[in-house]
């Protein structure tokens, strides 16, 4: 997390819109985002981005139809520490993915990514679904174009282990803060890859689902084939995959492939986010950074290693000493309070 | 997929037996199997082979008592395609596996991998069972043959992944079609093994299955290692291996060894072979591969390269477009047909 | 297992202590541990040591406070074959983790480990619970010797995998006979860890389970990151380590984490290892082997390299024979009787 880019903080919290044309010279790398962390700030919920902060490039290649495509928040949790909220924002659309929201979404899994300050990450879709999946009408309106998008989205930039169409999955797995997604409504292809990146998936009862690709002749290729692994036996992947039959949230939840089933996942959302931000932020990145890093094809040998390596890290900082008073049950007049994560996580 | 053999086509059908003095000959390695597609022709089952097709090697070496221990047939599909029904045939021994079968079963997965027009493969068993294991007294009749028998099992050749014993549950995951297998009656060590290669499993409510090779002494060696790390949590994989002991179809489901249970599994299995056959033939072959190749111990770098790599071949071919005019709706008479299946997957 | 070291055989059981000072001297790494199997005698439980087997070293670095923190017994089968029995025993600390157990119950899988006698391993705690974990006040009791002893549970010794926190969950794995975990009470943290590294768990229905290391601002270092992706899904383990949650049997047995929950599952662990001592000791310790070695992260061709392997070792067993025999319904009078697990699995 190295790079010379310096850039000014949003007044009240921020959208984000990343276009093609700005992507090299603002993020040429995941692995070399800016140095520091994002001091976003507490917001009400919707946000708008004040102009002045995105600066000319996003000015001239954002179309007026979408000027938002993906809006974040900040949410004050009750001990004072923040959730972040990022909702897909093309409610007209369904929130399909359109190449204007892939790159907001990179980006702000990115900023998210670097923020010391957010504890959680709610990832959720504004209107009546979460996500539709991809827009193929608008990726294919213009013939020309769609060659040119479709390499947009697939090209791999050297050093940088996702290309811009699979950003969208696996980028919440390099967020330090643990992801939840609330779906709703419908989560389709792309829409149901970018779900299966977060660490946790909270549904209503009514969203439907499905590994959709297969009905445009196509795979999954936006990180699937990392996520569908770690949650279920591979004639599951398989069959949804080969038949893009849609399936409601209690199979998707009798499969493993959602975490939680419940009457209002957003509201489940919050509350679980209290819940963990009454841990310690180390050692919550800790466990996410070590399962991500060793569940499928990691050696005993790497995978004791890592464990310990991954221990000896939180052994160093101060939350786990407030951790141990706490749990101990030193009264909290005398127990010290907990640091923000280190700054270790978002190397 | 490089050979110099040539061979001549069934004219309604075949069935086929390999015996070990005509193996080398006639395929010395699954990586180098005759170039081109396998001209099958549609047939009623049962069939019986043409005896000229099979040429003398065949004749010397096959016993009169297990003629025909693999039958091969085509079925026609609602949209003109085909699906191939292989039937395990010894069914006086409950489709027990000799060294004849072995071969059978291993030159129809090698067979069926080469045909372009094949769709999906269902596998089954003729008589009251799917298959009832080794057949250990028919390999141990002979002391003298045994060690044979055994060793053209297990004998490994140079450039080839599995042996004999493996190749009959290994192959199935070198088709490219998708491979229902349809069990009932009784399935049994080898044969669950055979079972676990297929890419789905349906059962009749009364089978029973086993990983029975404990009850020899032996482990599982046929590639049931490779196939239930897909399935189940490794305590039910010790549990089932240690005991040898027999499970119900509802007990298979519920642990994730079968993928459907249900009253007549051959009339669902020809179901789906409908659904899947109004699916691209490319991208359910891709679906096969990419998760074939990434699910167990590919690195995250590997696995985002492969489903980008899969996703470019298919961009390339002609059903991913016939599937997008499908997909969003243009008329079927102005949709362009679906293709075959590329050359691609069969490599 | 070549070390020049001998020792004497406790004349009818043995609990054991290994301490800080003694373990370089007595046990400089698991891969070198003395020639021969241990010849434990069968005894009735609970057993007490004779205080001449131990030697000095012990004497002088046990507190009286700990005299047997690990009791080890025999059972004998209905077949005269053995059971062995490990209790962790410090109950009115409802068998928290202080360093002498953590040596303790290291030596005891050590030992166990090159037991040719023992068919089974069953692993519980003496009291109201199997192990509350850590015992964080005992280890943080004094703030100097807390560094030592976080140093002595992390140190890594060169060419050894684990370290000694790591060892009383990943040695059970290094033991040749399956080992069950038998649960009650509560199994937490350290506790857990140490039940996951069991090849099966049977819990009483009233058990509370916890990965409660986040409690402390910790993660699971103690080999979960080994154990816990062979059997539930990776949103399971991170909502369980982050929250470090409380949750009871039943929820345990649902998500995967429990082999099976019982009204008696130390009497279900017995007849468990009756069903186990009837199979071939060899075929046993393959299975365990293969899976292990092969579940997670070895490739399609490395596993079906290593299932053929293990295969070939056991048919040059004498068990293989044996196991045909009776598998064949020869008369009992001229079946060959099982001989003791090969040398070969203790390597």
């Amino acid at each position: 997390f190295r790079s010379s880019r310096s850039w000014a903080p949003p007044a009240w919290g921020y959208s984000c819109a990343r276009t093609p044309s700005s992507l090299p010279s603002l993020c040429p790398s995941f692995l070399s985002p800016p140095l520091g962390s994002v001091p976003l700030q507490a917001s009400t919920f919707p946000v708008f981005a004040p102009s002045s902060w995105f600066g000319p490039a996003r000015m001239l290649s954002t179309s007026t139809e979408q000027e938002e495509p993906v809006k974040i928040e900040r949410r004050t949790l009750k001990n004072g520490s923040y959730a972040t909220v990022i909702t897909l924002s093309r409610p007209e659309k369904l929130n399909a993915l359109d190449l204007n929201m892939f790159h907001a979404i990179a980006k702000a899994a990115e900023d998210v990514a670097r923020d010391r300050d957010t504890r959680v990450v709610v990832l959720r879709g504004a209107g009546r679904a979460f996500c539709s999946g991809l827009d193929v009408k608008s990726i294919l309106s213009n013939p020309l174009k769609s060659v040119e998008s479709i390499r947009t989205l697939m090209q791999r930039t050297e050093g940088k282990l996702s290309n811009l169409a699979q950003d969208v999955g696996f980028l919440w797995r390099r967020v330090p803060a643990p992801v939840i997604a609330v779906t709703h409504g419908v989560c389709l292809g792309g829409g149901f890859q970018i779900a299966l990146g977060a660490d946790f998936r909270f549904s209503d009862k009514t969203c439907n689902f499905s590994i959709m690709e297969g009905k445009w002749g196509l795979v999954p290729d936006m990180s699937a084939t990392i996520t569908l692994r770690e949650l279920v036996p591979i004639d599951v992947a398989k069959e949804l995959t080969m038949t893009a039959r849609i399936f409601n949230a209690d199979e998707a939840k009798s499969l493993g492939l959602i975490t939680k089933v419940c009457d209002d996942p957003f509201e489940e959302a919050l509350a679980f986010c209290e819940t963990l931000s009454n841990q310690s932020p180390d050692a919550v990145a800790a466990a996410k950074q070590l399962f991500n890093r060793t569940y499928v094809d990691t050696s005993e040998e790497e995978a004791l290693r890592i464990e310990s390596e991954l221990q000896n890290v939180l052994l160093k900082g101060w939350n786990v000493v407030s951790s141990v008073a706490k749990g101990v049950g030193l009264p909290s007049v005398v127990t010290p309070g907990r640091t923000k994560r280190s700054d270790y996580w978002h190397k």
